[in-house]
């Protein structure tokens, strides 16, 4: 079963394609490819698994490769470098194409690529981890690691399509599938109460990559975030929901050194951390946490901060944040299960409290 | 007295201010910068002359200033990466203000880190050259150099203001007046006839920095670039017409490595070589290419090619050039004085003759 959603940004709206075994199917890629040139850009470990089958659905363009090492250490300038030197090399012009096939760190380095590539080229998403489906690939954010900010350098450049293949998720090592979970859990905190509770219901079943329900999930992610982002593209405003957990998250990634603790990990704790400071401060009964951390325990996330991390530690991490405003620091917290906001009013007391309890 | 001009961009218009002595006037910049926050991107020639005289004028400001090593081989990712780290140690938010103090290279890197940084934030150009103050200050055009192409990675980034303070154009050495003044004859060759013949009459005016002479050849080189660009700002078509000598002028920078030839220089030399294809083609009397010529010869611009530059290297080098699309050259040639037009309809035949020529 294909389902196909929009992203309804006027201009530079675009399709969602998520269905079984669709990554070979040129119907889904060829619209969306302009000139002739193609440059694929993936990594080591997604290259032996599916780049041929995504080759064989592009016949008669130029087809270039570009295979970069795997992991979030490698998300820097240095790194896109190497996709510039290739498209150079290779003399792709203005309308060439560039398609992201692999998880979150290629598809933000490929996007920001193709931002920055003779001032900005084509792309398209081709997720492989459901963390990406459910999140990166989607809205348009693109960018790469700074060693004193993660994200910290990069643009807003939307893809022309986004194909997701959930096939593919079986290839996929537990681990990463719970860190992609992490994130799926967030749409149900954010905007989406009966998601929630059918997460709560379907965890196994997503876990175990039974396709109807991981299908399902992806789908109902995807239009979460596609609601979010064509309210706010550029974060002015709404969109910062999509954060919840991020800026607690980025300060585990931070501290941890990039790739230690998965993206999605760091978010599932940060997530918790949000939570509680939320608790705390009133909005929230202590019941929806305790659900939210059973549900990620169900995935095997981990539920507490990494033991060497002082509440000082994060609190210099998380005043680099993109959210800091003159100063401020603002934090995504939940006033009721399936409503966020964006808020600077809550106790530095409560936030040290909450860093103390994990 | 103060010129205004406005590039009519819709929400993105800003104002271009023109005068004498108007660096270090607070009235036309704190109206543009947003936040506490500001960022002052500078280079060793620079700095030590106006810097003190613009810091003067931001009285209450959080200001941090980066000092760049002077001259195009700096134009990289690498000195890019000098901006973020000081933004990131000196912790500057979404709602910071980068000013670019300084030439074309300091504009175009600093418009792409406020481009960046943190997916995009606001910025200021102050351009202390000719060039920068005619040319690339203004339209949005920022990026870096990659050792295969000259401003190949880059973003369209519309600066909040333009200041342009002609008062520091006496400190210009004259090679650098005289790379400026070829873009400034661009102008008239592309869409300004009358323009032209005003500089046949005033390029000594000019040359020997006489302050209403500058100004207005400023002003009226500014509304001439503001025009097109409002027309077609991301240069699907008819902008690119701004870039006249420019492939020829990119070649020949490539193949002398950044900074030995001034881009002024090459774009001077390049111009003569598209008039020079468009006399081939039957275009354009030959009086005009040779006005042109007695006009930057003048300026003491130079208007033959390196000697060590065969055809075969121009027709290579050029092969990577932005304009090129799906394998066909394209260039700005001159259908007529204050005429151009960007076209594929050339023969090679002649454009070896024009190589050959130069």
């Amino acid at each position: 079963m294909m389902r196909t959603l929009t992203v309804d940004l006027g201009e530079r709206s675009y399709p969602i394609f998520i269905g079984e075994n669709i990554l070979g199917h040129p119907d889904y890629l060829l619209p969306y490819i302009k000139g002739q040139q193609v440059c694929v850009v993936t990594n080591e470990t997604i290259a032996p698994l599916y780049l041929e089958q995504l080759m064989n659905s592009l016949p008669g363009f130029q087809v270039d490769v570009v295979v970069l090492p795997d992991g979030e250490s490698f998300k820097t300038l240095t790194t896109l470098n190497q996709i510039f030197t290739a498209l150079l090399e290779k003399r792709h012009n203005r309308t060439t194409t560039l398609i992201a096939l692999g998880g979150g760190v290629v598809g933000d380095m490929t996007g920001f690529a193709a931002a920055s590539y003779q001032r900005g080229v084509d792309f398209i998403q081709v997720p492989t981890t459901l963390l990406s489906q459910v999140d990166s690939s989607v809205g348009g954010k693109t960018g790469v690691n700074h060693a004193l900010g993660k994200n910290m350098i990069g643009a807003f450049h939307q893809p022309n399509a986004v194909l997701i293949d959930t096939k593919v998720l079986s290839s996929l090592p537990r681990r990463e599938l719970a860190a992609g979970f992490a994130e799926v859990v967030k749409y149900g905190l954010i905007s989406d109460p009966s998601f929630f509770c059918w997460l709560e219901v379907n965890v196994e079943r997503i876990m175990s990559c039974e396709p109807e329900a991981l299908a399902y999930a992806v789908e109902r992610s995807c239009q979460n975030k596609a609601t979010v982002v064509a309210q706010d593209e550029k974060e002015g405003g709404v969109r910062a929901i999509l954060n919840l957990g991020h800026t607690f998250g980025h300060a585990i990634e931070t501290a941890q050194g990039y790739g230690n603790w998965l993206h999605g990990e760091a978010v599932a704790t940060g997530m918790l951390m949000a939570l509680d400071l939320s608790c705390r401060e009133g909005w929230l009964p202590t019941e929806d946490l305790a659900r939210t951390q059973a549900l990620l325990l169900k995935a095997s996330l981990p539920v507490r901060a990494p033991e060497d991390m002082t509440a000082e530690t994060f609190i210099d991490l998380m005043a680099v944040d993109k959210k800091v405003l003159d100063g401020e620091l603002r934090l995504v917290l939940v006033s009721e299960l399936g409503k966020a906001l964006v808020t600077k009013s809550f106790s530095m007391s409560n936030l040290r409290k909450t860093l103390a309890a994990f």
